[in-house]
């Protein structure tokens, strides 16, 4: 390896020659489902309290006021906007999903640019390309250090999210090969983010500081803030520090032939991924004949052992809880027929029917299930046993959610916002590749 | 462990309770010489090019011009300038040094809570004891994951610094316990920083995030940003994904009654410290009687088997690796006798006449020799050897800088800054225990 050009130099010098028409339709098209399920997710998570504080906390500090903070009127610098939009559009986890990895590709990307693209002129062509550009980065990154990465506690959305956004911004601002390296060198110093925060507050620090940190990175590199020569592969360079047997071909096999965001998945619940086929199940059931919510006596769900090992939780007490908890899933998917925000609050929890339902849920392992399926059976009192299958769930890699679907997801989450006018939004997403000033797009989602 | 009050909280508790007469006159007198020689090496570090291009790069998202950019006359904010001030104490590897753990430990604390000063009204007492409090918190946070997290590639002043910030500024913002165990938690999801960066710009980076990552934290954790309960000690904690076998004991034994400060240590040249007991035998040498550059045929040092590994470098071209370089740092020892900022420039490396001597040099283990010593010899063309042994390089924990040595490093590095008045500062360090206004001792630091 030391003889040969490492992986972080083919994987720069890859994104400095990179031509928009060299990234095909189906791609670009999957960018703009992309930025669509974002605006969604960051409207939705502008006015969580994690957000509110966050605001509050960089608010002394912040400079121009030139980028748009996703849900609010007011704007900030670039820099600030970037995390917040990052942090808002992860912040209930309903964001979208890189299979494999896990990584949510968007929230660390999409924001730097958009709020550097408020700056100074970007057109809606050049922000996609490096936008895809960016996650490709970060997912072949993330390819590269998984599974051990994400097993050793690593939140992986963060750390790996911030070498996208440096890829992005650095191709957006025309870095050379060379200044793309040390941009990624750049962003391996700012690395962090850890599993252990997740659930609380923490957690989108680390994820806002992937959107600040790649723009540090990229805009420092621009500056000459050089970095080491192999940032992800060196011996004490990001993969190997953090992972335990990374796999380096995965950074630099088929660049340009295939595409990561291409595999992109978005989520149709609010909920751990895991439980998506649950709830197609309950929706499925609930519509069925003799399906009598007075009358359960038990739910049983059959499933990959990843959904009793993350989220058999009976009793939770909080929405936040309740997003990876099966018994509330559950309750919730067969008493309101729906999985949206409104059924995780912590209101919806402690709710005496949904508690008295979700104590009667129980989960247990089948090997033979797919992570993506599950068998869900309810037990009547007259003894009947109303039963179904889901292997592919809504919203994953074979079941994927319509483009007019994640339209409706954004109507549904802008809803409560007054003042974000949807149409004109959904309208410039679709039209963007066409924009000659993309950072004009923010003005749709100021109330 | 699960049942009792975890690692991460005793120490939020311990310093949510601390008082300042707690802290003994020593480690007090302690934090006043760690500060002067940050001034030093902050004053030294704040024109290299890395701190130009760092500057550059924040400057267009740079809020309220409140705070002291060291060694520059224009203010930024004081994120921005906690940021920078880390970054330039730390840029040459010049400042001060934790042994056990190696971390840094002023650079990421000190500039967060002077930058704060200068925006809210900080005695010079309570500055102090915030200063000694993260201080304690990054080392024994450093001492539980060493001597794992460094050896896997860990940054350790930039990972664990950002504990030292936060807590510091947890404490003289007022966080109670539990506050201060979120300000912990928020900064665990920001702790980064590689080996693979040491001597490129993106080093500093980590460092400078370091800094403004506890700024983060803390006030962060005011505002109500929560973190995870066992942040350190955690599953997927800081210590547990960092380290390879953390031992927590090391965060809670002795807590108000050791004191990590009290073993700080201050180079007195600016190369990797195990290079330092070289220079001293160097200098030494050079007075011997018999004494002549011309007829020197060989120099070998004799030392433990870090000072190979570390330093053994022939044939560097700049002066950043001269600095880990032991043929280069003889050469300049024996012909300047000296080895100050002025031995380790890129002219220097290349003179002919430092070339030729360097190519002399060469370094053997001697197992039986600790890492603060080394055994000199230098053969003449006569057959003569002239020896000396080295057991406590100066500046080493039992061979400590004077109070007057710190003064004249602060007063030599700061000469080449037209407009800083060293009397000054130097006078309002030592009384800073007195003021009212912590943060105007930052006016000495502007030129």
């Amino acid at each position: 390896m030391d003889t040969e050009t490492g992986a972080s130099r083919v994987l720069a010098d890859f994104i400095a020659a990179a031509r928009p028409e060299d990234v095909p339709q189906h791609v670009r098209h999957e960018a703009k489902r992309s930025l669509l399920n974002f605006f969604a997710v960051a409207l939705a998570g502008s006015h969580d309290p994690v957000l509110v504080s966050a605001a509050a906390t960089l608010a002394p500090f912040a400079g121009p006021a030139t980028s748009t903070v996703v849900g609010r009127s007011a704007r900030t610098d670039a820099m600030g906007a970037a995390f917040l939009n990052a942090a808002s559009a992860n912040v209930f986890d309903y964001d979208d999903t890189h299979p494999g990895t896990v990584i949510h590709p968007t929230a660390p990307v999409a924001p730097a640019l958009l709020a550097l693209a408020e700056t100074r002129p970007i057109t809606g062509a050049d922000l996609i390309h490096a936008f895809v550009l960016g996650v490709e980065a970060e997912c072949r990154i993330g390819n590269a250090v998984s599974p051990g990465h994400y097993a050793r506690g690593w939140h992986i959305t963060s750390t790996c999210g911030v070498f996208g956004s440096a890829a992005a911004v650095g191709k957006v601002i025309g870095l050379d090969g060379r200044r793309l390296l040390d941009a990624l060198g750049n962003a391996a110093s700012q690395a962090c983010g850890l599993v252990e925060a997740l659930g609380t507050g923490a957690k989108s620090l680390g994820v806002g500081n992937s959107a600040r940190g790649g723009l540090v990175a990229a805009l420092g590199a621009a500056n000459g803030i050089g970095g080491p020569e192999r940032p992800v592969e060196g011996a004490r360079g990001f993969a190997n520090v953090t992972a335990d047997a990374p796999d380096f071909g995965r950074i630099t096999d088929g660049l340009g032939e295939t595409w990561e965001l291409a595999r992109n998945t978005y989520k149709p619940y609010p909920s751990g991924v895991v439980l998506h086929p649950v709830t197609d199940a309950c929706l499925m059931l609930r519509g069925t004949p003799g399906f009598d919510l007075a009358r359960i006596v038990s739910v049983v769900a059959h499933g990959h052992p990843l959904l009793r090992q993350r989220t058999d939780r009976p009793g939770v007490r909080t929405g936040r809880e309740a997003q990876v908890s099966i018994q509330h899933t559950v309750a919730v998917g067969l008493i309101d027929g729906a999985a949206g925000l409104a059924q995780y609050t912590d209101g919806r929890v402690n709710d005496p029917a949904v508690r008295a339902l979700a104590a009667k849920v129980s989960v247990a392992d089948d090997p033979g299930m797919a992570v993506e399926g599950v068998r869900l059976a309810i037990t009547m009192d007259d003894g009947r046993v109303l039963e179904t299958v889901v292997e592919n769930a809504f919203g994953s890699e074979r079941n994927p959610l319509s483009d007019a679907d994640i339209e409706a997801k954004l109507r549904m989450l802008a809803a409560p916002l007054p003042g974000i006018e949807v149409g004109g939004l959904i309208e410039a997403v679709w039209s963007l590749d066409q924009a000659d000033d993309a950072g004009d797009i923010m003005r749709h989602v100021r109330p």
